[in-house]
């Protein structure tokens, strides 16, 4: 090991850079050609144009798994991708004789290849059609708020029906800068995808936990799959005979080594970002609802390690429920950490009052605009107004039996109507997804445990502000203390939706056998349906408004924005998105540097033999003998394993491929640091980083611990 | 805060110089002309030989406390050091009214001095000796291994009486490289010390235990004494009459800013090191001593705490001895994580094997230090053989009322004969220190935990195999089991030595009292004390032999060094060193940099408003205000608070000054980095770091913080 340097000419460069250009920017494709000066200034080598053609080279090769980022890599169907997004085929494919998160798994053929099973997709984006002037009609001939919001509902689900016409595609509508622009994503669906390789666990998830958000890190966070079609090309479901797809683009692995400094830029799908948010509304996230809701996680999290304690098997069933509780506050409480450090609050206060106050000098436009920012945040004191009640009754009906009974009897409700007048989530389409849910609470569902969840919520709602409570939850409880918490969860001990066999046979009953029902779960969904429709409406007529409100106010602050000579990104929404800059370190704290590689050596020092810092023994022996197999760089004295980099990226990314100054694969965006969580509501450039698995690192794993000649060469190596 | 940056220029400089001279090192002053040219290389601008006299400008400012090191910054004896070198004097002038370590204390005027207590010293070294001719006659001149250790003991009584014979001065005899040369070193005696000046200890200990050693750190580590003398210029005792003593020289602070790859160097006065030590006898404390002393320290731990959860009185009590287990339990496996880290027992046994090789070509003298290296091996072979009765009787003996009649009986035994005959430790000069020893065990004594830390010893005792039992000890106990080992607790529970006074009054008693008494304690120690001096008379045999052959080993060492064109230096013996090398930080891991600087703002960071992270609000304050006095450092952006640099410094060497090229001072040292502790035994260039507290921190406190006006001005400031 050796000291590596944060050099000076880099952040020399940086400073001279607008702020907007230290990294922030989820851009959408189309604006590429507009910023061309700052990407040329990063570095970039290719023609902005050139990225802007998503069916081109090299966007072209960029896919989505839904919830993941991929690539093509190989003319022949091969995807690229993060080993988490590869996980649920992984395990699919696991059994315990031959353990394949542990072992890894390697098709010496593409014969070998095993099925991600029938819910794996890879989608190709083919078109994007702006058709926000079809949509904007829609709204601007809606009568009032409701009707607003369900002419969006209704001219949705016509686009994308409309869409899907054709088989083999699945087409979103997507919604930009709070409803500024509307474009509608016409994506190849394939649907017979098959896992050709995965390092061992001891590779894929080093580290695991612990080091999930952290740097230095030492992951080798990549796994292979390949995409299939029928014979005819066309998307088919899995079948022996389907043949590997054969995209129009794919990926050429770098052949420059990168360095710090270098540029670097990722194409992907972020999910979700707050930029844009009001003051009012961040400070109602920082101050009620991330400390809120993290304090529930923490007390349910108590509850289910106490109760585990003595039951192994709320332990077990409860682990993944858990898991996602411990993720959550750990993030909201990393969130609130990141933002008392920048000062999120405030900065966003400084620019809503820079933009508030520039819009007084803007005419009749800037009097629209103040108009509509001060509706905004009247619906936001319209909603907090409830918003414990709203917190208490969308967790305790998204708990266990309870949870099931609502949603069931909804379906009921809705499948009695039209498909196309359907609510969104419960149309034909959207069957399959509720029926995995029904079957997967089986393994997610201890009734001890679930009754001291109905307790806790319920002990919540009795105890919420009179003028939050509702009359049938009310009237339900038949009382409003602790007593009647204890009689009514009593009382629903004697469900029956505890069986997966009893949820599935409800999953096709119709309305009258719900109203007619004795199970005492369901009849509390009957008791409390018509509240809840209320309440929905209540919520889409403010959803109406802000349809209004909201574009018109977040165009002001674009405006606002480039009167001030910066460059202008939506929100992400899980929309594709290219975000760019340079390859980076940061300072963590006072006399600490983090330096923007880590290197194989690293591995081997966090190696405990414990997982999750279990590396391979022929991982050991390789560093050991420094077997390097011509990967090494020479400015780390040894082959680099992950890297750092100012990029801006966020949920949903995960997998996007990270493209050089060439736009060739330098490596594979994995997660972001600690201090950048915060940066969804308020982009801190000085911290926010993304830590990407460098393909140096993953082309040495496949080389010298977990073989894959026949891959390297096919991706031409 | 920016990003701070490790410069490829500085480490490129080092990676020039050969290995010895990356920090590496504890000069004996006399040596620094032979070492020029490293020191003309690192960066010195002063000539070596003016550095060597050590009444000159600038080593006649550096000063002792004795476990300290300090340094004169006037010409009327003000004296700077670290702020735990002047904790006990602070402790003594608080009051519950008056809580000086909480809030700092500031002698408006010298008149306003608070006396440093009857034991404080600054010793200012006057003379250096060489006595080797005359150590060597008398060794040569003893007939056997026994003769040999007493003919040294009494030569050095009468060496150090002899230098003390004239009236203000304190003498010591050292031996360097294992007895290859002896120095007299011959210092003036200043027995009037006085507090001028100390920060608040949210300054002075900032960080506390949970910082130490540990960076990045922040404390503003440093305190001023004045030194004073009678109207005379004599050493006399306090008194309102003396005077401030005029020193020769003193230190005139930096003038130009220190930065980083500087030029760095520290006169002090370090304690041990082991560097020379057999890779035998590195493998003995690596693989035996530390371990097996860590885990008994934290068995009592665990034993200590437990008691303490239910006897507040025992919590107290035995917090500081607690706080000393922990500290060299911690300390210990930081050495053995080090050893592991820079495979220590794979560097020493090669480079033993290198000696030993090249001895075997050197024809008599390679022969005679061949069989100096074997009779030293088997020495410690010798002592491995009892290694566990011996940690277990010296623990024993060193516990509480059991230790107290040991040693009291032991004092009885050795103030029969003339003073010049007894043993080290027990001489008149000595009886303070034992009576010290009596009171404090007052406030570190609790009988219930003493009885209890009596069986844990005794329940080792008792599984020690035969052959290394005491029958002394097996006729005490009368059995040889845990039902034995009770039964002796129960009667040493009798015993008065619990009292303070009963202590006092047996510290005059006569041998004959002892052997008269029917306190079990004292009968304990008559019953044990002629086996412990018969296995003290065997330790001294070994000493004998120790003496006759590891000058001849150590001197083969230096001699096989010089072959291979390295410079050599003697382990740290307590005596005045000087270590030179360049402001740097290191790597601590993977992908970590730590930068060579701290700046105020990280003060502020790692404020809670809890202690130790309960930094002053005047500093919050002056912090936030970005009053800087002046102090910043364009290169950092604000005030430097502490700094790394590759120095080589050890215990002992706490508050010494480090001066810059031109013998400026630019801090003082306080710390050593984690990394560093398994330095003791291999030194290792990459990660052993010193950590000292910038000047012109110091400065900022003493302007913004808690200001001193007067001391500044007095520095020429």
């Amino acid at each position: 090991m050796r000291l590596r340097l944060l050099t000076a000419s880099v952040l020399a460069a940086l400073a001279a850079v607008p702020a907007a250009f230290a990294g922030e920017g989820m851009w959408v494709p189309q604006q590429l050609p507009e910023i061309a000066g700052p990407l040329k200034q990063a570095g970039l080598k290719l023609k902005p144009e050139q990225l802007a053609d998503l069916t081109g080279d090299p966007m072209g090769a960029v896919v989505a798994l839904g919830g993941c980022t991929a690539s093509f890599v190989s003319p022949n169907g091969l995807v690229v991708t993060n080993h988490p997004c590869a996980y649920g085929a992984i395990q699919l494919n696991s059994t315990p004789e031959r353990n394949l998160i542990r072992d890894g798994f390697n098709a010496a053929t593409p014969a070998e290849e095993l099925s991600a099973g029938p819910n794996a997709r890879v989608y190709v984006l083919e078109e994007i059609t702006d058709v926000t002037a079809q949509v904007r009609a829609a709204l601007d001939a809606a009568a009032d708020p409701l009707a607003r919001a369900r002419a969006l509902e209704a001219l949705e689900k016509k686009l994308v029906s409309g869409c899907e016409a054709e088989p083999g595609y699945r087409c979103r509508l997507y919604s930009f800068s709070g409803g500024n622009t509307y474009r509608l994503f016409k994506n190849l669906e394939i649907r017979d995808v098959r896992l050709a390789y995965a390092p061992p666990s001891s590779v894929g998830k080093y580290g695991g936990d612990i080091d999930n958000w952290m740097w230095p890190r030492h992951t080798g966070d990549f796994a292979f799959y390949r995409a299939y079609v029928g014979k005819d090309g066309k998307p088919a479901p899995y079948s022996p005979d389907n043949v590997p797809y054969k995209p129009k683009h794919w990926l050429k692995i770098a052949d420059r080594p990168l360095g710090e400094g270098d540029f670097v830029m990722v194409a992907g799908y972020p999910g979700s970002t707050n930029r844009y948010a009001l003051a009012a509304e961040f400070d109602n996230t920082a101050q009620w609802t991330y400390p809120t809701i993290a304090r529930h996680y923490k007390n349910m999290i108590a509850m289910v390690e106490e109760a585990g304690k003595k039951d192994p098997e709320i332990q077990v069933k409860y682990a993944s429920t858990m898991a996602g509780w411990n993720n959550t506050s750990k993030n909201y409480d990393g969130q609130l950490e990141g933002f008392r450090r920048i000062d999120a609050a405030g900065q966003k206060h400084a620019e809503e009052a820079a933009v508030l106050a520039w819009l007084k000098g803007q005419g009749a436009e800037g009097a629209r605009a103040l108009e509509a920012h001060a509706r905004l945040v009247e619906l936001l004191e319209q909603s907090k107004a409830t918003r414990e009640r709203d917190l208490v009754l969308r967790s305790f009906h998204g708990t266990g039996a309870v949870g099931a009974a609502v949603q069931l009897y909804r379906l009921a409700i809705e499948r009695a109507k039209p498909d196309a007048e359907r609510e969104p989530g419960y149309q034909e389409r959207d069957i399959p997804t509720i029926e995995g849910a029904m079957k997967q609470l089986e393994r997610r569902y201890v009734p001890a445990m679930d009754r001291r969840l109905q307790a806790y919520w319920l002990n919540e709602y009795v105890q919420l502000p009179a003028a939050q409570r509702v009359a049938a939850v009310d009237r339900w409880l038949g009382g409003n203390d602790a007593r009647a918490v204890e009689r009514a969860v009593e009382r629903l001990a004697g469900t029956k939706l505890g069986s997966t066999e009893e949820r599935l046979k409800w999953l096709s009953a119709d309305r009258a056998a719900f109203e007619a029902s004795t199970d005492p779960a369901i009849q509390y969904a009957v008791a409390v349906m018509p509240t809840l429709l209320e309440l929905e409406e209540q919520a889409k007529v403010r959803a109406g408004e802000n349809l209004a409100a909201r574009p018109v106010f977040l165009k002001a602050v674009a405006d606002y924005r480039k009167s001030q000579g910066r460059f202008v990104y939506p929100d992400a929404n899980l929309s594709l998105r290219i975000t760019f800059g340079n390859v980076m370190g940061y300072e963590p704290r006072d006399g600490v540097a983090y330096t923007p590689f880590t290197t194989l050596e690293g591995v081997v020092a966090k190696h405990t033999g414990e997982e999750p810092f279990d590396a391979p023994q022929a991982l050991r022996e390789a560093v050991a003998a420094k077997r390097y197999g011509g990967l090494e760089d020479p400015r780390l004295g040894s082959v680099p394993v992950n890297f750092l980099s100012d990029l801006d990226i966020t949920g949903g990314n995960s997998g996007s491929p990270v493209l050089d100054a060439h736009g060739k694969l330098v490596g594979l965006a994995f997660d972001g640091n600690w201090e950048s969580v915060s940066s969804n509501w308020v982009f801190d450039p000085k911290m926010t980083r993304m830590i990407a698995v460098d393909q140096r690192y993953m082309r040495w794993i496949m080389q010298e611990v977990y073989p894959a000649p026949q891959l390297l060469k096919e991706m031409g190596l």
